[in-house]
């Protein structure tokens, strides 16, 4: 042999440990598995011990715990990705916190902007990284809408739209554990919330009108599941937006964006599977995308790689990294328009955000993970 | 020469006489004298008789005046065509039904319900034809979609959107005429309202919550102009829809529909001018419809084919047309919501239709000109 | 009464005379009684007595013949439509021009380049004007294409491709008037060519490669029937052009073109019926067009306008019009690509076309109808 | 801690060697580094050391080596990735399983079909996988396309196309490396030759006809550079296919297809980028892909994984994996018509392909890796 043999690189990946082994911390595992070469998934907590087993057994995981504290506090992991219920988001944030751990938190950063306020509060003492799973970010088209925004294909938004229709079936829909109220608002629509947000810099909403109804199955409705909604956020700059979701769309998952404003228009989105058409007797014809982990596979990755990379930077010592990606403000900032939703849904007139929550726009440009605002900034 | 001479055919065209000969009364003028082989316009009425003198000389039509009711008494006139302002739809309406003459009137049929009633009430006592100017409904996109709907591709409607932009310019958009208030809800987006009310079939529209402002020409609002708009429309089936309006699309002329449902998703319009595209160093690019009547050009000729029908089967003495045309009963439902729309503008709060009127839904199958209902119907 | 009367306007419409009551022919004289105001046929001749009969009854045409002299000699008729078989083409041309009548002609001119130069000539001694049916350069889509290219989006053409799919049965390809040798290529694909030849201004078809086949109906190809067509056509600008032709696509009637450059790409055409589309369980869908009379209804009316337009500036002794219309050169450099294909497929191998006729460019910016050029130009 | 340890997983990533740390070396390189979890790249072989040594830094690859035969006798390496100049495939194909290795091969496998055969007869007896570069298989797009033929969409195909428009530039065009008679057809267009054979399912090649020119960079002609090209391919189902391509797309990164048969069509591909689009006062835009890599992206990785997963199952003396990729048989027939165009362009008139190569067809569902068929098969 004449090989020549180069010494081995010494960046050693960036050590996760997952709360929360259910459907999408179990996407979050495999991202981290297969497709992010510079993290490793070290150790799992789930209350629900068999789950985080069958998940670490699949993923060569060597660790696993029932108690999220033990991820927690363990000194091997350098960050933690949170995928629990919600109720816990912003308890485990702060946790995490307070033991020097970035966090990765699904969204909502809460139940209550109060709740998320004190985990927003402890990160910034701690000084670690917040960023959260406003995945649509990190979507290729999303991201290109976003940039000809910043280009000026738009001028001042004057109209804007988003909108998250989920193909699931009427008896997924109705199942207990989606039945709570408020979940159409505050898991689902608060991305389309944190969409609008994010594609009208500067601006902040301002006022919020809900409309919300069980069409898909109104036998749930009497338990509080809304499977239908259309917000309308009007914002700083005078823009009315429209934000719409529907938990039953047969044809396919089904998210898309649209911004018009004094210069002109961007839209992005939409469930075509990929550029194939055929055409026959019966007319043309495409495919659509079922599932938000295919429509949104590379997102995934792509908002988990951001994350792992300002890790990386934390432990090594650096700057933050220069890439926005959606933190404390941008949290709060969909929480209160989800949670005026839901008041304006209950009362049946118009909620002004204010008085939900005091915001602040997230500054362009200076967005970083981590970065947030109290009641008090 | 051996010809064979056959004889001459007896069908005379039909008589038509125009009220107005401004913009969208020429633009039907030219329709009646180019496109449509079955009707002759023979009198021009425009109180700015310049205006009317400019139109029949261009036309070759040889009978001028000042004042409508010339035109409305003509004997030797089967129909009028009212393209008057709007104060006077109303009125001229029930001239022309008194004198036995069908009515095409451009939307709205009158500022407010109570005065289409009464206009309506002496059409159906005369037994005229009223055909509305609802045009997308001839649209050949817009009537695909509709089939579609029929055909069921949508189901039970859940989530539905019609928008209208226009490219008019800030300037022309705060020029004196249009400065009244309402427009937007009145002369735009009831164009929205009837493509909403149309596109679900059997349902009436039971609450509205409107969203405006003077986004494009800011210094008209004090004068009342509103260009921007989003109008939320709840149904009797349930159905949640939104209109939304511009008056400053620079990138064209755009008018889209979307129905969602139980079953499925139609949508149609956008501003495509044709299915030429270019790819060069710059991108992708493709050029699109700048006028409205370059947009529904075919459709304004179709609306006026199917007018021109059912008074050519009217003055045969002949059974009512068949095919379904905007009548009475879908201008009062267009216009109530579109005047539940000002109020909640005004007010701030959602608005029920049954506050401005009663309504009752186009029957589908059995639409046909002239139908209304009134409140005793 | 108050009516102001106005003179009655001067101008009279154009007289024309068609000549062939078959399929095309009757479409062509609907497009005169019903979309062209300033047209009027007012004689028909077909040697079918029954069909002239037919069309003239259903659009009130007095004047009907068996024989096309009787109409190429009326001094009534101001010009003719030729919609007669191809073999009559060349002969009807020359003495309609002989006896001072402009021409609109099917495609293609003539069986051969000999007969098509006799006509041409008599045209020429006469002075009149020849049209031939190119109708795609009419179509709103083709028209943009063409305007890109004019305006530098492709650059210098380098590989371009037309395509014709005519959705035919398999039974109606096989019927005993369509199996004729070279069918494809001297009435199908001369369309492509002559696209071609027009997205490529100032550029001539040198070389011609066929390959062709009876797929659609082995059985019609033992008679001389192709229905599945390739050509290779090389340009003296160094493009390379592909022109395709099949006779069953059971989608729908489907012509493209597309042509690639030192700058650039533009692209053109295809089937979809209108922007109406579908999502549902099964996929997203569209429909298609099926008809060459709806895909170019509205080409077929402009080519026709614009020959009318000819027409009337001739008869009012004005100048020429000013809008290139696809006149004599056109005619040539499109059959003698057709006729270089059959000898390709004959022979099995290239064919230069100056083995078929010396050519030349029609000059752009300087095209006008009637114009040509023989061998001795 | 209260983790419960889980034993480590078993499996052992595959481990792979690389020879040429080119363009496309390189990229693969980053694909098992980044993106195939049970893969491992653990030597790379360049001729040029230094990069080799470059790309080795980079991913983390301790051994490198300018000799080939270091990484094809290693025996820590499993299996090998030949991304030399093509002038060595063959030989290498031929010594890597001698040695025992599966072999991943960028295309062409040779520069004859004779150098071919023997390369793949030494696969045969050593009992290895080969498996060759023919990236647009595993493209979601044409694997959609593909799937929709096998359901019957298009029936038997009459017409196709495949073409691969490269946004070079003239400059890079002319470089001296890519100066070699036959590049266009042996190694640009060799994707689309495999394309339409896999497209075509079944069928042989029969015929080529070849037209190309130097229209992007005349001066390199004389060197033998041509960089446009149109190959008319002939299949024993009758089907007339079209392969195209160009070096000098300005516009992106183009690569398409589609099969029209008896029952209709299929098409797949485009440069467009995502689904965002903007809508301005200039029209409608959206962007393109400009490199191979971002256009192929995750076609690269799957090509790739299906090679691993097949020398997993290898090295685990299980049976070979179902899912087919493109082998020997691919190889050849690919390399004929590639080969015969060749000829066709010298001779000017179309070529047999028996007179290259005795063909049979990759047999559906029969295909697997390091299947193949010399003349004595």
């Amino acid at each position: 042999m004449t090989y020549v043999h180069q010494p081995a690189a010494e960046n050693r990946p960036v050590r996760l440990g997952l709360i929360g082994a259910g459907w999408i911390g179990a996407f979050h595992a495999e991202s981290v598995a297969h497709r992010l070469p510079n993290a490793r998934l070290d150790a799992v907590a789930d209350p629900a011990l068999a789950a985080a087993e069958a998940l670490a057994g699949r993923l060569g995981v060597a660790r696993i715990t029932a108690d999220p504290a033990d991820v927690i506090n363990d000194p091997e992991i350098d960050a933690v990705l949170i995928a629990s219920p919600v109720r816990f988001h912003s308890g485990l944030i702060a946790a995490a916190a307070r033991a020097g751990k970035d966090v990765f938190c699904e969204k909502p950063g809460g139940r209550t902007v109060e709740e998320l306020d004190e985990a927003l509060a402890a990160a910034d003492a701690a000084g670690v990284n917040v960023q959260f799973g406003f995945n649509r970010r990190f979507a290729a088209d999303f991201a290109a809408a976003r940039k000809l925004i910043d280009d000026g294909a738009v001028g001042t938004p004057q109209l804007m739209r988003s909108l998250t229709r989920d193909p699931g079936t009427a008896a997924g829909i109705a199942s207990p554990e989606r039945i709570a109220p408020g979940t159409i608002f505050l898991e689902t629509l608060i991305h389309d919330f944190d969409t609008l947000n994010w594609l009208n810099p500067g601006a902040v909403p301002l006022k919020v009108h809900a409309v919300a109804d069980a069409l898909v199955a109104p036998e749930a409705k009497a338990g509080g599941l809304l499977d239908t909604a259309v917000v309308t956020v009007t914002y700083s700059n005078g823009a009315i937006a429209v934000a719409e979701a529907n938990f039953n769309a047969l044809y396919g998952y089904d998210v898309r964006g649209e911004v018009f404003g004094s210069a002109g228009m961007v839209a992005a989105g939409g469930p075509q599977a990929s550029s194939a058409v055929s055409y026959t007797a019966a007319g043309i014809a495409s495919d659509t995308v079922r599932l938000n982990i295919d429509l949104f596979h590379d997102a995934y990755t792509a908002e988990l790689a951001r994350f792992v990379d300002g890790v990386a930077a934390r432990c090594a010592g650096g700057a933050a990294v220069g890439t926005p990606a959606p933190g404390g403000v941008d949290a709060r900032n969909a929480l209160a328009v989800a949670l005026a939703a839901v008041r304006s849904h209950e009362t049946g007139v118009p909620v002004e955000v204010s008085a939900v929550a005091r915001l602040r726009p997230a500054e362009p440009g200076l967005e970083r993970t981590g970065q947030h605002a109290g009641p008090g900034a």
